[in-house]
């Protein structure tokens, strides 16, 4: 599915264009047309549906390589390609919270790429790796963002996902009809890690995770696309309900400064009316790769709450791999 | 819709006997059957639909009186009654936070039935109003009873609230097919309210509020039945998950020492599967009366996190009067 | 799934005693708690859970069993256990269209278990097989049984499907949240040639299906529990609208008449709301053992319309397959 | 709601620019944004959101007015404008079927438009009021009109319609969470008169209906947008199914001649995927004004049956309706 969003983000693009496609043996030699089913919405796009997938080897493929592999075979096959001279730009979970494999929100830790010398340099890789977060995380993480101001200290978070974020077949209807599943298995964890990684610094070409306490509650919900996060904050200089909102509305990041062709013109976008966001009528606005932030309000017990809403197979997955990419684009990184 | 669920909550109830209905003028002389149409599964119980609705006045009403009013109307008509000498015993919101009326969970705070003497003697009235909560407290409190004796300190609980809480036509199928909506109206506020009141402590007839700070986000998702609370509390004795676990599986109230007629064997259910409590599974089992909490477990910024499950519409309304009623009639009240 | 259900439907059973369960070689030898997660509501039987899964064969088993196989595997077993001198009540479909295997709904076409006599002779079985039909022909069967004698001519049919027909995991919620899926793999067919068998007759041991043209529309709606038909009839009699909704009301068969265990009072039941019946609210009325009908009004086309539900797992599969094992008993086969 | 779709659609139109909103008195003088709260999904369009809306007469409105009002009072005021010289093209269901006003779809019926003459001169119009069908009626007859050639007789067709065919707030959520509600008021008439009237013809300015019969069975389904519908057809001509599906695929009209700014390039499409189309997959596609087709296939009592899906609130309502104008605009109708 991860796949599918990226063959489709990638149509039009005017930086990079689609010409390699890897897959597992059994796909191999095959037509896209003919090695797997299109499972979103309309059709597949012509240009892609042409092209003859390859075995996921080095040989042949391209500098840039995007990796939806399944965590179950993606870590050596993505060091295999790194060690060959290949950027891997991966959605997978595998290596996001190594030691020398930056985690990148492009709009809140674009500094991190600078870790991949010392990845380099002790893998002795001529390619690299670099990572997006779970997509729980990108909309936790860019509605945190502009408050890093203020000193984020506790976090408590509630998610209500989609079931597009499991994938194809995912999950099974009889389970989120008119239901609520409260478990999404290793969810939490990877919520509550990869936002410290992701808000934290870079010393030394070395990781510090933001000294902040996160707890996630994560739950399934009959959505189609569009993880919504019902957040309390705790923050260290007290700001009012308005300063949150006022620096929410202007935060802008590197991409936007650069104007990364992914990159939508404001990041994070406050929604004033009282019920929103919410995930069928504000996630898939600005190509998906915006977060929609709502009803800041003060939280009895840490100071601040909020609602975040982002498109989970956009921002969350391939838009996210797809913005690193340019990021490290402009970076030189790929050259 | 919450009269029409006291009407079959009532059904073949041992104690009580459906024989009055009041309603608006508009209905007033029609039989059930002809004034509104049956919205539950199922059809309109036979007896009941044979019922003439009478006008919503003292006169003829029997002593015990059930109230499913509208919010806009039930602070005069149920003073009318209670000042007529009927024990009103409301769903309704109006009265729940007043300083001498009872807002009663009976598991949990059947003392507080006591402030009725004051409440009789300050107002003159020869009847009473009692109270119950609004359908998430229930839930989060029927959770929190057995964990008040660590010493509940600070709680953010995040709802995700079936449509069926909000009546009928209620929420429309527009905002909510495939959609979460972050807003349901006073919503929070009643939570964090309520919450104090239920789990505090009575003295001198007068109600002193639990000292805890509660802080609740309120969701609304596609779910027909069941509220589900994802609950985070800092207490005091700082329990670990197996003692939370445990306590929770023994919790008993006086309904079932007293085996009132509504009260689940098991007011508090605990389920170790990993993906429960659901709505749509747990919610109606043990008649909807129970409360089902699952997943405890280490909270990184409070102390322990679990989620509750319970059926809004019985444990969070009808069924909830109907105990509250048995419990007065219990201590002989409604004599 | 369908096994859960024959599980949950037994329980209780004034004739019939669970105490034997056949599975896969994988599951052999486990207690039935630790061979397989419970997909339906509440917690597993405590009865069942406990029972050890046995293989597959025909050694040991009791004389009654019913099979819930996938269609995959069920051909030989059924037969190996019917040879062994098991009847074999199957909810597969492999075996329905066969000339001497009676395809049964008890209310309908009782006479066709005459057939096992050839059955056995023909195949030198002390068993037999008999099986129920496929859960959407059920709800139509039913509902057109009353018709019959009205002349049935041509059948037009369109299903709205829940997904429970489909097992677990079955139809995966990417594909059927906020949508309809308009085809069924090989349901029109399975419809349109058990319809003709269960309402054929027979004559000399040999089934006559019904000399009527049978047309569907099968597709799956996100729906938990309920099959939903609208259907469109030629009849020869041409019969009014108050002459169809009378016999579909009176309607009544032999599981009826001998007051079987599983049988519903009233088999068909007419709702003469307008918007009625609906899946949600109707299919699991009277144990999920009636079908409801209602809408029935003047058809441009052919004679009469009317809109059908019932109960797919339950009047559908399992208690389907209960209703023949009871007539079957109550004929003194099962001796 | 569906003026808002109006609003949406007439973006950016070539042709057409929104300069003036009627409404009831209460919402005169306001601007749009201080109205009515916006209900599709994003923000309401800023260049409406400023227009002031005025009192619905026809003194300052333009020549062209598109009418989305009730029913209830939309035949009196449609015709007060037409009186004064307006266009009114008429989303609402009141003029459809009057005998001298046409209900056009422009692939199919254009030459209807003639009609107008009589209308002006019997009613003493300077303006006119043209209609669009039913938002049922369109899927069916653009998937009906290729078929034209065959000779169509009889139609039994079974629908599967979008919540947001009912406006808002419409259906209540309770209603339609997890089931189908099996009627919708007047919808089955209006789908089999309104068929009849658009594939008829026109002599001396009188319609002639279509001299086929036609069934419909309307549902309500838990989808948010997109009507399905299931039919099946008998065609004098007796083509096989792959001249079905090749005249479905070479369909084009006098839109697509003309090359109207609505008309989408191929009107109809066929789809060869077995289980297409589907509503939340592909009535969006194509600007939501193609109707997609799939499942041609043999029918057992009519001659052919097929699967036809079509975006309810834009080919259904709006986009109809502006195609329409388009239409008259490219006939002079408008000057």
């Amino acid at each position: 599915m991860v796949g599918q969003h990226f063959i489709r983000f990638l149509q039009g693009h005017p930086w990079f264009k689609l010409i390699w496609l890897g897959a597992s043996d059994r796909s191999a030699g095959k037509k896209l047309r003919d090695a797997a089913p299109w499972r979103l919405d309309g059709d597949m796009p012509t240009t892609a549906a042409d092209l003859v997938v390859s075995e996921s080897k080095p040989h042949n493929a391209p500098r840039l390589v995007f990796s939806a592999m399944d965590a179950s075979v993606a870590t050596e096959i993505e060091r295999e390609f790194a060690q060959a001279g290949h950027c891997i730009v991966s959605n997978s979970r595998n290596h996001r919270m190594e030691s020398d494999i930056p985690l990148i929100v492009p709009e809140i830790n674009p500094g991190h790429l600078t870790v991949i010398r010392r990845q380099q340099k002790d893998r002795g890789w001529k390619g690299m790796i670099v990572t997006n977060p779970n997509c729980s995380t990108v909309t936790l993480t860019m509605a945190l963002a502009p408050l890093t101001r203020f000193g984020i200290q506790r976090i408590v978070a509630a998610t209500m996902q989609a079931v597009s974020g499991a994938g194809y077949p995912g999950v099974p209807s009889m389970d989120i009809l008119a239901n609520v599943i409260p478990f999404i298995g290793a969810e939490e964890e990877k919520m509550q890690q990869e936002t410290q990684k992701i808000l934290g610094a870079v010393e030394d070409d070395h990781f510090v995770p933001l000294d902040a306490r996160v707890s996630a509650h994560c739950n399934r919900v009959a959505v189609v696309d569009g993880h919504t996060v019902a957040a309390s904050v705790e923050l260290s200089a007290k700001p009012s309900v308005s300063e949150v909102e006022e620096v929410i509305g202007k935060f802008r990041g590197l991409p936007q400064e650069r104007k990364l062709p992914s990159a939508p013109p404001r990041p994070v976008i406050y929604l004033s009316q009282q019920d929103r966001p919410q995930p069928r009528r504000d996630a898939a606005r600005e190509n998906g790769m915006s977060v929609f932030v709502g009803r800041v309000r003060e939280c009895p017990v840490l100071d601040i709450k909020f609602v975040a809403c982002g498109h989970n197979t956009i921002r969350g997955a391939a838009g996210a791999a797809v913005l690193n990419a340019e990021l490290m684009a402009s970076e030189g990184l790929l050259d």
